[in-house]
C-alpha cells in the first residue's frame, strides 16, 4: 500500500520552511509573531487523505484556532473536532457545515451540548454516564462515541488518564447510551500527540479491536471508529514523511477492523505544527559569573507567550539565527518573564551560535501548533503572540 | 519589635473570605470568574507597610495587573515593580508616578528601557554586562541595583537559577555599571514566592549582607536594599499574620544592614492572593470503570485558564461547594480542556463531597495572584477568566 505513496518528507519540508524563512527575513515584526503558511496546512491535509484513503480527516482545532487555517480547511474539505463551543462558533464563522463538525471533549458543559446540537452538530463524544446523562438530556438522540483509554505509547507529548472510560467498561457505556435514547456509534481513542514511528499504534489499535468485538458481540452496531491524532510533525528528529506515515496507520486500522462504514481521524500538530515558524529576538546573553560554565540566552518569546509545550522540555523546537555556521556552544534557554518557571531547556541544553547578542533575531521553526492559543492574555504585561497567515 | 504589631490573621482572614463568599453566593456567572476585593488588597498593603516600617513596597504587578487593583494601591501610596513596559504604562495609567515605579525584570528590550526612561522611570535591575549596557545607551545615568542569585529557601514555589548573578560577581558588576556612567546603588534578591516561614530568610540575608559589605568595602555607597517578594498568602496551611511576618522579616534586615537609607520589597502574592476567589463550576464527575478507586471532578477552568499555578501541583488550592459538610472523599481534580496536561491535582489528591455532580458550582479561595493573568486567550476555544472587581 505505502508503495503508492508519494513522498512528501524531505524536500517538500525543505521547500516550506524555506518559503516561510525567505518571508520573515524580510519582514520586520515589533513583537515575537507567528507566520502561517496556509499551504503547508493544505499540502498536510492532502497528504494526510492520500494516505488515510476513506477517512474523514477531523481537524483538531485546539492546535491552531486561527480563522484563516479554518477557512483554507473548510475549502479544502476537511472536517472538524471541537473542544468547545467556541471552537464551534469559529467553525461555522468559517463556513465549517454543522454536521461535518464532531464535538470531541468529552468534558462538556450542558448549555454547549445544546448550542451545538441547536445548530446543527449530531456527533459528540463521552466517556462517562454523567457525560451521557448531559448529552442524551441536552441532544437528544444523537450519535455518541466512547472515548476509550490506552496505555501511553511513547509519544513525545504522551497522554495521562485524563480522558477514556476503561476498555471493559466501554460497552455498558454503549449500553447506557441505547437506554437514555442516544445512538452509539463507534469510539474513539488517542495514541498520544507527536507518536513519531506509526508502529507505536500496533498494540493500541489491538486493545481496541479486542473493544470493537465485544461490542459488535453484544449487539452494537458500531460503524465508526475515531483514530484521533497523534501524527508526528517534523522538530529535528527524522519521521516519516506525513502521507506514508498515515498510510501505515490506515493499513493496520484495516488489518484489523477490515472495511469500516466510518473512518475518522483528527489531526491537529501533523496538519499546522511545520506550517508555522515564530520570529523571536535574543533580548539578553549572560553567565552567572565569568567562570559560569552555563551561558543563558533569553528570549522575548517564552514559556506563557507562546512556547507553553517546552513544559517539561518535552517539544524541542529548533532554531534558526543569522549567526548559524559560526562556532556554537550549549546554552540554557529562558523566556522574557520575570517568572522563574519561564525556562525553556535547561536539561537538555541548545546549541546556538557564541557570538548570539541582544538584539539578534531567532526564528523558531515548526511553530505552528499549539503556541498562539496557549499565550497568556499578557503575564507581565507582555502582549500575547501576534499571528500573521501568508 | 513584634509585640506592636496587630495580628490580622484569623479572625480578618475569615471575614475577608465570608465577604467575597457572600459575593459570590448571590452572584451569578456565565463562565469562570475571579473575584477581587479591593478592600483585601489594601488591608494587606497596611499589614505588610506596618510590619515592614520605613520600606517602600513595590507592589509587584504581574501578580494581579487589574486596573482597579493599581489604581486602589496609587492611593494607599504604594510603589510598583514592572516587568516590562506594558505593566509600567498600566501603573502610569492609574496615577502612579514614574519615580514611584521600578523596572525590576533583569531582562529587558532596549526599547522598553529607553520608553521606561523617557517617561522618568529611574530605577533599573541589572544582572549581567549586557544589561548594564543596554540601561547605560538607554537610560543613560540611572540608577541600578544588581540581582543577586540565592540559594533556593524552601519556598513553596521556589525559584529556578533564572535571575541573578553570583554573590562573588556582584562587585565586577557595579564597577562595570560605575565604568557606564550608571549609578549602582543596591543589591536586589527573591527568598522564593510563597517563603511560608519568616526564619527561611535568616541564611539568605545573611549571603546578601556579605555582598553588602563587600561591595560597600570596595568604596561602594550603597543605599538601596531590595528584599523582593516571598510573602506568603493562606492556601490552608498556617502562616504568620502578614504584619508579624513582615515585622520578622524587618527585624532580621535591621539586625544584618543596621540603617538603611532606602529598602524596599516586592510583595505580589502577599498583597492580593487572598483578595482574590474565583467561581466555577463542576462539569464532570466520573470513574474510568465502576470499580476505579479514582474518582475524576472536572471543572471548568484549568490549568491553561487561570490555574497554572497548580504546575507540578506546587500551589494548593481550596475549595469551597455547597454540599460542604456531606461525606468526602479524595478525587483528581482536572480542567475542561483536551489537553490531557491540564490536570491539576493528582499526585495529592483533594477531598471533596461525594455528591459533588456536574453543575454544581466551586469556589476557589485564595485566587487573586498569578490567575487571571496567567490565562492563555483562548486555549481550546475557552475564553481566558473573566475578572470582576468588588
Amino acid at each position: 500500500m505505502t508503495a503508492f505513496v508519494t513522498d512528501l518528507s524531505g524536500d517538500f519540508r525543505h521547500a516550506c520552511a524555506a518559503r516561510i524563512e525567505g518571508f520573515l527575513r524580510t519582514a520586520t515584526f515589533d513583537r515575537p509573531t507567528l507566520v502561517i503558511d496556509t499551504d503547508v496546512v493544505l499540502q498536510n491535509f492532502r497528504a494526510l487523505s492520500q494516505g488515510l484513503g476513506d477517512a474523514h480527516i477531523h481537524y483538531a482545532v485546539k492546535a491552531n484556532p486561527e480563522p484563516q487555517v479554518i477557512e483554507a480547511l473548510v475549502n479544502a474539505g476537511s472536517h472538524f473536532d471541537a473542544a468547545s463551543r467556541g471552537e464551534i462558533e469559529l467553525c461555522l464563522s468559517q463556513g465549517a457545515r454543522p454536521e461535518d463538525i464532531s464535538f470531541g471533549n468529552t468534558v462538556k458543559k450542558p448549555g454547549d451540548i445544546a448550542f451545538a446540537y441547536n445548530v446543527g452538530v449530531t456527533l459528540f463524544a463521552a466517556d462517562a454516564e454523567e457525560e451521557l446523562d448531559k448529552i442524551a438530556e441536552h441532544a437528544p438522540g444523537a450519535e455518541v462515541y466512547i472515548r476509550l483509554i490506552v496505555e501511553a505509547s511513547g509519544a513525545d507529548w504522551p497522554l495521562t488518564r485524563k480522558f477514556g472510560c476503561a476498555p471493559d467498561h466501554a460497552v455498558a457505556l454503549m449500553d447506557y447510551a441505547l437506554s437514555l435514547g442516544l445512538r452509539p456509534v463507534g469510539v474513539s481513542f488517542h495514541v498520544g500527540s507527536q507518536t513519531r514511528k506509526a508502529e507505536m499504534w500496533a498494540p493500541v489499535l489491538d486493545r481496541i479491536a479486542d473493544v470493537w468485538r465485544a461490542a459488535r458481540a453484544e449487539g452494537h452496531a458500531l460503524d465508526l471508529l475515531n483514530i484521533g491524532g497523534g501524527f508526528p510533525a517534523f522538530y529535528g528528529e527524522d519521521i516519516a514523511a506525513p502521507a506514508i506515515y498515515a498510510a501505515q496507520v490506515r493499513e493496520m486500522v484495516a488489518e484489523r477492523f477490515g472495511d469500516l462504514a466510518r473512518l475518522m481521524a483528527e489531526p491537529g500538530r501533523g496538519l499546522v505544527a511545520e506550517a508555522g515558524m515564530i520570529a523571536a529576538e535574543v533580548v539578553l546573553v549572560s553567565r552567572k559569573s565569568p567562570d559560569d560554565l552555563h551561558r543563558w540566552v533569553y528570549l522575548d518569546i517564552g514559556m506563557f507567550s507562546g512556547l507553553a509545550e517546552t513544559m517539561d522540555e518535552a517539544i524541542r523546537y529548533q532554531f534558526v539565527t543569522a549567526r548559524d555556521g559560526e562556532r556554537t556552544g550549549p546554552c540554557i534557554l529562558a523566556g522574557p518573564s520575570c517568572d522563574s518557571a519561564d525556562v525553556l531547556y535547561e536539561k537538555r541544553m541548545i546549541d546556538l551560535p557564541l557570538g548570539l547578542k541582544s538584539g539578534d533575531r531567532v526564528f523558531i521553526r515548526s511553530c505552528g501548533a499549539y503556541t498562539s492559543s496557549y499565550s497568556s492574555v499578557g503575564f507581565n504585561g507582555f502582549p500575547p503572540l501576534d499571528v500573521v497567515v501568508m
